[in-house]
């Protein structure tokens, strides 16, 4: 399998890392894979990964036309311009597509999904919920015999960082969100992750698969956590519990209802007790009850797992539906 | 795709119902599945399932035998005997094999597994190591691109519920035991359970998958909790967590490590807060860190989930490699 790595920031330069480390368990676990060719925005930078031996593209466009190349994985992020205009390529000049862009395939996902499924391609992004979690696979396939209720979770780590520091020093949200700056937990610009619109994304894809439906980011309530201050944090300890930031849809009788919100979860749950840069999903089956899943929502190393985990599943010809069932069921 | 049933207890009976109550949902999401015919020791018997239309054969090895069938799915239980036969048989009958059965798998999984794999099919048993968790999946196929070092949990249902109520209640281990009797968590002779053997088995198939190696029972530590005592717990909870019955499996320079065990889990872990007759599971992986996932880890409707989730696979020609890993690095 031969692919190319288009963004090289942190979750490219660990994926590259990944794929050198693990060459020889990948080829028993799957598939040879041989990074041909890598695009970033700037090509003199100090990255933590090694670039010998890779054909460099300045534009990233042109890795889709590439014709030594099996597999694009798109690494760049954003819902629209050059991240877009990539996998839209990659998909018509039939190339299979792994991205870790929620933003992207919260807005665009059944349009390219749909483009996937014609060309048989697989369009995978295990990577854009929650990091290294599986929780896609989970769904998808895991508890694929299920009718799925409701879905809710901490979602951003970032958020999550800056209430538990909160929570266990104090700590006003000024001060918290700086240090999660300082940590490289939060970007320079932290209104993605602090006024919840990542968490929405990633909402609206969990929704999406699970409840078959096509991913629908306007009807999401969304509130972020500017507003909470640390006596807020007290007084859910007091009463015995922790303010998080979820992530909650639900479908049932009255359709899918979804908001991204803090809220006071009981420490009987085990979603209080997710701390620091952690995510944490609990999902509700019909015949499975309720299935809980804990782990790093980001950063490289986390993420790249979950992205070299949908290069294997293409090895192996596993074809992942995308949206194929919110497709046919919305026909 | 046509199935047969061999064993119509708890989970053979939650597999009808779950397969007629989400008949159009199976289609959409894989194929239609259709039971053909089933066998259980006996036939006039209450059951909570419809047996209606479906053909009866008083021999479980006659499934087999049948041309009218695409899998066997096998819920006898047990390492040798009928299930073995049975398991045996489909597959060399170039059918694809579904089963809860983690004796089987723990004893005969490698041999199973290369006559699946030589004969093209099918060997599953998602539902044989934590019911409804989709545990084996996160491992092979969620973690693939991880050197996984270790995996710890919770893997018993029955000792957990009684760990819970001792600590819980202060009840002695005899009226504990008692209790999950009466409530359905224990089987009448649950030696299996306490005294370790069921954690053992399923700890052999996780270790087996996580580090690419054959099952290997023998060499497992095991010890029950029937030397648990009500103070033993109030002691643990006085030092700020519960003791509870853990299967660990570690693999590093010593090479693999395994054992089952009454162990003192503090309070900050996520197996400390797994109660009653919940699953926890945590494993490790370098890259990704550590996942947790906690569910149902057994009971019919929880384990049917992981039954049909392994057939909708099979519908998706998804082929699952069983100790195809372990054969390979074996080699």
């Amino acid at each position: 399998m031969r692919i190319a790595i288009a963004g090289l920031g942190n979750v490219g330069a660990a994926t590259l890392r990944l794929l050198r480390a693990h060459a020889d368990l990948l080829k028993v676990r799957g598939q040879e894979i041989t990074v041909v060719a890598v695009s970033a925005r700037t090509k003199e930078k100090d990255r933590p990964c090694d670039l010998t031996g890779l054909a460099w593209e300045d534009d990233p466009l042109a890795l889709a036309a590439r014709n030594d190349i099996d597999v694009v994985v798109e690494l760049i992020g954003g819902a629209e311009g050059v991240a877009h205009d990539l996998v839209r390529a990659s998909l018509t000049n039939g190339k299979h597509v792994v991205t870790a862009n929620k933003a992207l395939i919260a807005a665009h996902g059944v349009d390219l999904a749909k483009n996937a499924e014609e060309a048989g391609l697989n369009l995978s992004f295990e990577a854009a919920v929650c990091g290294g979690i599986p929780v896609l696979k989970t769904l998808r396939e895991g508890m694929a015999a299920n009718r799925l209720s409701s879905v809710r979770g901490i979602l951003n780590g970032t958020c999550n960082y800056i209430l538990t520091r909160m929570g266990d020093e104090g700590m006003d949200f000024a001060t918290a969100l700086a240090e999660a700056q300082q940590q490289g937990y939060a970007e320079a610009d932290p209104t993605a992750d602090i006024d919840g619109g990542d968490t929405a994304n990633k909402l609206a894809i969990l929704s999406a698969l699970s409840f078959g439906l096509a991913p629908d980011l306007e009807s999401i309530f969304v509130e972020g956590i500017r507003p909470i201050t640390p006596s807020d944090l007290s007084d859910a300890a007091a009463r015995g519990g922790r303010i998080k930031l979820l992530g909650i849809a639900t479908h049932g009788e009255q359709g899918l209802v979804q908001r991204v919100q803090p809220v006071f979860v009981p420490l009987s749950e085990p979603l209080a007790r997710v701390g620091g840069a952690f995510n944490g999903i609990e999902i509700e089956g019909d015949f499975v009850g309720t299935v809980f899943l804990q782990g790093q929502g980001a950063g490289g190393n986390a993420t790249a797992s979950s992205v070299v985990a949908d290069l294997l599943a293409i090895a192996h010809n596993h074809h992942s539906f995308a949206f194929g069932v919110a497709a046919k069921s919305l026909a």
